[in-house]
């Protein structure tokens, strides 16, 4: 299995088989979110500014910037989108877009080694999104659906991805750099949906020794109790071999699944980060509350500097 | 992939890779329970009754149970202890002893074809229990671990589960009668536990053909919000082959993660049954709750029949 390393300005995020799970967080993308594409298409960028900073503190290690609002100049807004974000937060970026102008704004828009998302196996995006690829040095998405559309079988899909990989190489692209993205479709629409990507994400860690990443919200599309499904679904995935996931690390739920997925991975080193998370709230009187308690008091006292 | 059928006095139960998965309620056991011990002990079966209920009301679709007292009469005690829970609930059993005597006692005391908890690999077990499991015709649980111990390999362990399948066939029971237990040690003990149980699972799956089942509960030992990490455990562990599991259906995060896995193997039809446990709560006001609010006062004054 390969590492796959992406980077910000001043750090670096890997992803592998081998370490914890990594959460692309999904919010800054107009898709249903009507103010959202109402204020970027206006320039105003102070929702995709708390956006980049609450989902950072929830966990996200890196961020999802889409700008695909209709009639809008995506370019420009994806480009200025991304921008704020790096002004805001030190994380990684995948640069989301369906558009190939947009996705050129944006890499010429951020700092360090972002994701591109993402590349179909089409033979027409793959030919002209590659070279785009090998000259800004960047890891990208490959979705693996082509010109015959998305298919339900899963080794159709998984032969996609395999010929995305292939072709990334004859571009003198590494391994490391492709993340295959299985396709997740809505559960309640489709009953062979998990399973289909359980298996090609078996094949994907198995086969092709290549990372992976889905956008995992849309497997509960339609069903009651959303982040709950989205959560189990990917603990599931991450012990079929998943290895990052664009999702909203602010939903409890799935932060919480992610967290445990890590922990029966063996990838929380003595299970310090659910311990920390999960321990329970000291009772008044116990030593250790009075301590916490001395060392807020101690801080507030502190002179403020800023 | 083989169908295991259990059955109570009048209902069938049956565990297999395309059906929804089989809890096996977990509260009927002495061990850590002091005071249902002190009452089991005593002749006392008030709480016996009420986890059996409580469970099966949960979703319970099995009951384990287990008289392991010191120092009492475990034979006699689990033999009225089946008795009491049959004579309350209609479901399967797994008759749960480490003692070969107590397991005798409870094969002749149940009713319907039960689950034998359980023969280890070790070669005496194995020649002792056998026999009895072919002369009731039940089905029983195959711990992987034999005289050298539990191994911290899985594929030491895979091998005694083999031997296990392999010695029941050449004893005349079927494939269809054993489950295998992979043996699920604290995650917060050794790193590897998790990844361990799911490859013994995919091993079972895919080369033994043979359902599986585990004692969920033992994974979170000595760690903070264990509901929620065995749910999550569960779920990985469904998505790697795991067909049944001994575990607490009253905890919602448990029951939760279980249904939310069914989806995603693609065995709750429909999504009936995750749609059913999470739908919105209705409005007042709102048409659906006008009209359950009708069906609620029909019902309740209508004449009772009992």
């Amino acid at each position: 299995m390969v590492d796959t390393i992406l980077s910000s300005k001043t750090k670096e995020v890997v992803i592998g088989a081998g370490r914890p799970f990594v959460i692309i967080g999904e919010r800054i993308n107009p898709t249903g979110r009507k103010l959202l594409a109402a204020e970027m298409a206006a320039g105003n960028y102070e929702r995709v500014r708390s956006d980049a900073i609450t989902q950072v503190e929830a966990g996200a290690h890196m961020l999802d910037v889409n700008a695909g609002i209709p009639l809008a100049d995506e370019p420009a807004i994806l480009a200025e989108a991304i921008q704020l974000v790096q002004s805001v937060v030190d994380v990684p970026i995948s640069i989301d877009s369906s558009i190939v102008e947009a996705l050129e704004r944006g890499l010429a828009a951020v700092q360090g080694k972002p994701l591109l998302n993402s590349i179909t196996g089409e033979d027409e995006r793959l030919e002209r999104l590659l070279p785009l690829v090998k000259k800004y040095g960047c890891a990208f998405i490959g979705i693996s659906n082509d010109e015959t559309g998305i298919s339900e079988d899963p080794d159709v899909r998984f032969a996609v991805a395999k010929k995305i990989v292939e072709r990334a190489m004859d571009h003198g692209i590494p391994k490391a750099d492709v993340l295959i993205d299985p396709l997740v479709m809505p559960i309640g629409a489709m009953a062979s949906a998990g399973r289909s990507v359980f298996r090609i994400l078996n094949r994907c860690r198995d086969e092709l020794g290549v990372n992976t990443c889905c956008g995992a919200s849309n497997v509960s599309f339609g069903l009651p109790n959303r982040p709950a499904l989205n959560g189990v679904f990917l603990a599931m995935a991450i012990s079929n071999g998943l290895t990052s996931a664009i999702t909203n690390p602010i939903e409890h739920e799935i932060k919480q699944a992610i967290q445990a997925a890590d922990v029966f991975m063996g990838h929380d080193e003595n299970c310090l980060t659910w311990i920390q998370a999960n321990r329970p709230p000291a009772a008044p009187g116990d030593p250790a509350a009075a301590s916490a308690e001395a060392r807020r008091e101690r801080r507030e006292r502190r002179p403020r500097r800023e």
